[in-house]
């Protein structure tokens, strides 16, 4: 197989694809989620068969447990998929709106139009849903995609192109408007992110290697998603059953998630009376604690946290905590150390709570809530293509409007520049 | 010089003034614009005096007139450049806006704030005016910006300069907001484009070949400024009239600009009427005529136009002129040879008006009007830092909102997550 002839081929189809959809009805877009839905629901066990394949060889290979986990279709996953079609089509369609249309001094009207971004390539790890979840967001949004899954889902996600082609063609649309790339080959990669021709924009989905060298070596702009190192500020004015909750919940609830929290901070002046209660609550949890020094000599159980622990991403039962002095070296550490995705205030004091929302430069900032609400369904997205934890275009849960962009439509009669 | 320890040095300063100016409240920030016309205005003198050194130099390095024609700082150019800042002061601050702060099912308040983005670096050509556009633009968008101007300006910027840290310093604001590189040595462009821990983007300003060889070379995000193939269609149901006012208006009104109509197309069944008209006043105009045959068959004095043509910006008194079926044939041209700058079309028929307005994939897309008036000022974004040719985060004209970002912001009262 020739790869490089291979992606320019899927390159051309998907701007020829994407002209297609980005002009396409709502009513006919919605048909076609429908459509791939009731493909899924008719192909069940098919799907099933497929990925049993993908699992057996990813014994045979010694995948560990938890990657298994992820690629297995059970039939709840896939009545998952069934229902998170049935959602995005519920869903406004944001392509076409039309936002302040204003008259000029000059007669002429002016306005922006949301648009699609074009042709989308997403990289992407284990999970099969996913297949779903992208292509769905994608064609909702007006977007044709090339889909690039994991090597060892490979079955099962062209199980899944499958049901989504019948589903396009059923519904009338072009089905190069979602293809999901069919080979393993690794080099098929490096072809979609340089496809500058025909691809608008590239977003990987995994781990911070895999988006390091993806943004690294593409030639088309990336929308990343990198690591969450969250943190939760315990201010002097917080009311302590709330601190508690909150800073349990964003810690314990799910460690493996890049909106846990993975540093505490809090006041000096109510560290002795919170931290010995939060230790014990963490220490049942089977969490281990990394404070500073002033932590330690008040908690027991403690290890002393080093430079490296304040730049983590544990994903694990780990928590590092450090005691500071105000909201100011609460804000100076988490402008140093945090990777600018989310961090929370526990206070009841009105003006710093304006002032953390203000002077904290990440992609969410809360007051008196846990780090975990940071999710493109907890905020009224619908759905999330990731959370992107770039500046320019989209910061945070990327949804639909993240897949989309504003262009300028000016109306007249006549008018002429002076 | 050490030219990669000075940029260092630059770009941790800009970090830091970021984050100064980030939370600045606006009356300060309108101050310190005001400040700094103060200054322009004190040292008319010394700035005129500095420029003329610049322009002696150039005149004996044998620039051309145009180039120092842009380069010249004369007693009006000084007084628009004061004027722009009280525009810009004017203008009401994007920063810390909240929109759609709405309830979520959980309890959560979820909504967005307008932040700033951080650190600009801007590089750009011979006019030293650009040295306050970006600065003012920058500043009240409460960000940071290391500015490269070219080598030919460098007395003129660095008396800028000057101008703009005694109007931050008299303002309380730190002269570290605004920075002028201070040499010409061309290493440091390449350093400023790969300053990624301090650099957030990047915005080249000058011809496509800079903004090329920075786009390729620059580590860091960059909005770019391609060039303008701007097209008008002259639809079957144009009002004449109006049509050979704008398209004249379109091609003749400035030819160097980025937002003229490098290409005319027009529907075959009303070439033979208009396209006579036309030829006569574009001839008396200077205007060189290049057409498809059929264009080249109605009126005299055509050369043939090349496949080149309909891929060329002329910046010049040239016009392709191509004679299409229909809104079919003139969208798909469109969408092939475009630069997805701005195109236009003239027509009284409202379903072909909003056709043409959803399919057309530009930056701006207008109806019965001319091309010309894509423009920040124009378009009420009150000034430009440039127009983008990108799809992500702004299309079009870049005015204040263009430097800022969206992150979420979200209020609880001790929500956790289920």
């Amino acid at each position: 197989m020739d790869i490089k002839a291979y992606m320019q081929r899927l390159g051309k189809q998907a701007k020829q694809a994407g002209r297609e959809i980005s002009k396409a009805q709502s009513g006919k877009k919605n048909t076609a989620l429908f459509e791939i839905a009731a493909q899924l629901e008719l192909h069940r066990e098919f799907l099933t068969a497929e990925n049993q394949q993908d699992l057996q060889l990813g014994k045979e290979k010694g995948l560990d447990t938890a990657l298994l986990d992820r690629l297995e279709l059970t039939p709840a996953r896939i009545s998952a998929m069934i229902e998170g079609l049935k959602q995005i089509a519920g869903l406004p369609d944001p392509v076409g709106e039309i936002s302040q249309l204003n008259y000029r001094p000059s007669g002429i009207q002016v306005g922006q139009m949301r648009v699609p971004l074009g042709v989308i390539g997403i990289i992407y790890e284990s999970r099969p849903n996913v297949t779903i979840d992208a292509a769905a967001l994608c064609l909702k949004s007006g977007n044709a995609c090339i889909l690039r899954g994991g090597s060892e889902s490979i079955r099962s996600n062209q199980a899944i192109a499958t049901c989504i082609s019948k589903g396009l063609e059923i519904s009338g649309l072009p089905k190069e408007v979602v293809q999901v790339i069919e080979t393993v080959d690794r080099d098929a990669v490096g072809e979609l992110i340089t496809l500058n021709e025909y691809v608008d924009v590239i977003i990987p989905r995994g781990g911070k290697s895999l988006i390091k060298r993806i943004s690294k070596q593409a030639t088309i702009a990336v929308i990343k998603h990198l690591d969450g190192i969250c943190h939760v500020y315990i201010d002097d004015k917080a009311n302590i059953d709330k601190a508690i909750a909150i800073v349990i919940n964003a810690k314990t609830h799910r460690y493996g998630v890049c909106n846990a929290m993975e540093t505490l901070l809090i006041a000096e002046s109510i560290a002795a009376k919170v931290l010995p209660l939060l230790a014990e609550k963490y220490t049942m949890a089977g969490v281990e604690l990394r404070g500073c020094d002033k932590t330690c000599a008040l908690i027991e159980n403690c290890l002393t946290a080093t430079e490296e622990d304040w730049q983590t991403e544990y994903l694990a039962p780990i928590l590092s905590i450090k005691i500071v002095a105000d909201i100011d070296e609460a804000i100076i550490h988490i402008n140093n150390y945090s990777s600018a995705h989310t961090e929370s205030i526990i206070t009841e004091d009105y003006t710093l709570a304006r002032r953390f929302l203000r002077e904290v430069d990440s992609s969410s900032v809360m007051v008196n809530t846990s780090t975990r609400f940071a999710d493109g369904f907890e905020y009224g997205l619908g759905a999330e293509i990731g959370i992107s934890t770039d500046k320019l275009h989209a910061r945070g849960p990327v949804g639909l409007e993240g897949l989309t962009s504003l262009k300028y439509i000016v109306l007249g009669d006549g008018q002429i520049r002076q």
